[in-house]
């Protein structure tokens, strides 16, 4: 090529990136505090207006906190980029997924991703969006066991001082992967969000799960939003989910909008909150662990939730602190949308008993078999118990 | 500069490219047909499992709509967004306003988009992710009477056969611009969606308006959830908006799963749904229209709806129809959030009686000044209305 040829091919690559970076080739400048300036180049000032506004005390701390990602698909992807915008401290991100065109009726993604790692990808976008959060990513599966032993240890020393992170958040599609969570955070006693999205793409929710407090993901079949629709009719072999970018969205924003209101202390955090997507329905409850979980760390964690509870003075007690839980007092409409089961009512009690108090429109994935009359004897439980694991998990499989 | 040296500023532009766009220079090649192909490559495959969950007939059909999307900020960039993945035929994009740093607490931009066009910064990112949908993009203020013109002309004459459009969404953020996509919409008879989120940014509603139907922007003062905290509180001068990319996106999703319904005719379109970010609660309603409204065009089409309703056989009138809307028979929740009010009872009455039908947890922006005793004379309403309007424009303009 003669130098003039090479200098025109200059020309068309520059004007090719600048129209691709639109003159700008780095991340901004990390920003060292959180500003409350209101001028157009603070990508703060509309978040720090929370303060201002008597929404939130602290805005800023939210720098401190360290929060996993345990999936980056549909609801994932967006609920990293929500905390990213938001300025989290420090996201953890594992998926061992790559970006397909598959996936482009999902947020987040582009088509110039695919073939990419997922963590890889949202890592790079996501730093370019905020550079100000510190990015952590594990392209593995945790479901195996040696991944699944470093990603506990990611939980109890991955935050930003090298400690215990703050919250797990599992945007996982499958029941292996939330096994996996549950197990993880049982043993760690670490709170986490379960959230999930049916495969006919019109339904999801977010579970808010204590150990020992609140029902594990062990502690009964998973629970889901009925969609109004027969799930047989669903089933079709080789036939890939629906998912839409709505849904998908939907339940990342009721996710993050739950981690904000959990790490910066504001509102009422939903312990269960589902949608239904045909109906515009939101039901929302709170479900009691199993005592007769499977998990041996949850039937732990009851245990220790149980002594704490009894060993504090009555008005301490964690009943009496849910009454007061609705932090405002103008809530002008004052009603529930439905009938939370009365902490006091939730005494030990098969299983199927818990399932049996869900709120109106959540149903349960599968269901265990009746338990049988007299075999309330620890072995026949477990016999009972895992007679229906087996068939459960085949079911699962079959999914 | 040497040949070698040319040579090799080529090569670091080509690897600076390469890593900005991942390998691909070009958006993908335009697909002629949807296909159901369980491929990775598809990029419709999990929309088109719709049709063979049972959700949706035809799913395709999205293809031949024509949405316009007005305001392309927090609500509306990822409106689009959504629009665009789920394949809609054709967007027409408004907005007047530039990307800037203070938008990236709110999901879509990036920071390199800074100084660009909204619209032409959305265009360009959407057209990568789906180059199938055609876009059309003004960058002007509608409210101007030049621009109102042709924004009008666009609704009539915009759709992929150059004739009506489907649908409109406001995804504004000011009164003014409110009143004139309601305008035009009661003018053309066009049905649209209203969408807002509060200042404080914890609360926010969509709204679906058919003209003579259901009531307008400008039939009762705009209906907003209340967030439980005192307005006195949050408005202080000089003090910018707040807002959250999960209350946007919450909104944003709201909006558009009820276009995706409202369109491919599934499920049941919300006349309003409201969310409230502090309780997880998400209030609707069917809001009436005011036969006194202000708007000329809005009382006409009250007219027409009443004369075409009247002329129908008994059992074809929209009121028996509203009791049929639930389409799925295994609705095994079968309760409503809220008190819908009856389409019997919404008998001609004032403005103040319609507002005071609003479902718990939804209060008006503002109020009107109560009317005054036998007063019902059109002159003294008109008189009453008008006093009360320029107090509400003075208040709507401190904002």
């Amino acid at each position: 090529m003669s130098v003039s040829e090479l200098q025109e091919k200059i020309k068309v690559l520059e004007a090719e990136l600048k129209q691709l970076k639109h003159g700008d080739s780095k991340p901004r400048e990390k920003i060292a505090q959180m500003s409350s300036e209101v001028v157009d180049s603070n990508p703060y000032s509309r978040l720090m207006a929370l303060k201002r506004m008597g929404i939130v005390d602290n805005y800023e701390k939210i720098r401190e906190y360290t929060v996993a990602v345990v999936g980056v698909g549909g609801v994932g992807s967006v609920t990293a980029e929500m905390l990213t915008r938001c300025g989290i401290g420090k996201l953890i991100l594992f998926d061992y997924d790559k970006v397909e065109l598959a996936n482009m009726n999902r947020l987040f993604f582009q088509p110039h991703q695919a073939g990419l790692s997922k963590v890889e990808a949202a890592a790079n976008t996501l730093h370019f969006i905020n550079p100000d959060v510190v990015f952590e990513t594990h392209n593995y599966n945790i479901t195996t066991m040696e991944n699944f032993d470093h990603f506990m240890g990611r939980i109890k020393e991955g935050s930003l001082t090298k400690g215990r992170i703050d919250l797990v958040l599992s945007c996982v599609d499958n029941y292996e992967a939330r096994m996996a969570v549950n197990r993880a955070c049982n043993e760690l006693e670490q709170t986490w969000y379960e959230s999930g999205v049916s495969e006919n793409a019109v339904s999801g929710h977010i579970q808010f799960i204590v150990p020992g407090e609140t029902a594990c993901f062990d502690c009964a079949p998973p629970l889901v939003v009925a969609s109004g629709i027969d799930e047989k009719t669903l089933k079709k072999e080789g036939v890939c989910a629906a998912s839409l970018p709505t849904t998908m969205g939907m339940v990342a924003g009721m996710l993050v909008q739950n981690v904000l209101k959990y790490l910066l202390k504001f509102g009422k955090v939903s312990y269960y909150l589902g949608y239904n997507a045909l109906e515009d329905f939101f039901p929302t409850m709170i479900v009691r662990p199993n005592p007769q979980c499977e998990d041996n760390w949850c039937r732990k964690r009851q245990t220790e939730f149980a002594a704490r509870e009894a060993a504090k003075p009555k008005e301490e007690k964690k009943e009496e602190v849910k009454e007061e839980e609705v932090v405002h007092e103008d809530n002008d409409w004052g009603i529930c949308l439905v009938d939370e089961p009365s902490p006091t009512e939730s005494k030990p009690s098969p299983s199927v008993q818990n399932v049996e108090g869900l709120a109106q429109g959540i149903k349960v994935a599968y269901e265990r078999p009746a338990p049988v009359a007299d075999t309330q004897t620890d072995a026949a439980a477990t016999e009972t118990d895992s007679i229906s694991l087996d068939d459960l998990m085949a079911q699962m499989k079959s999914l």
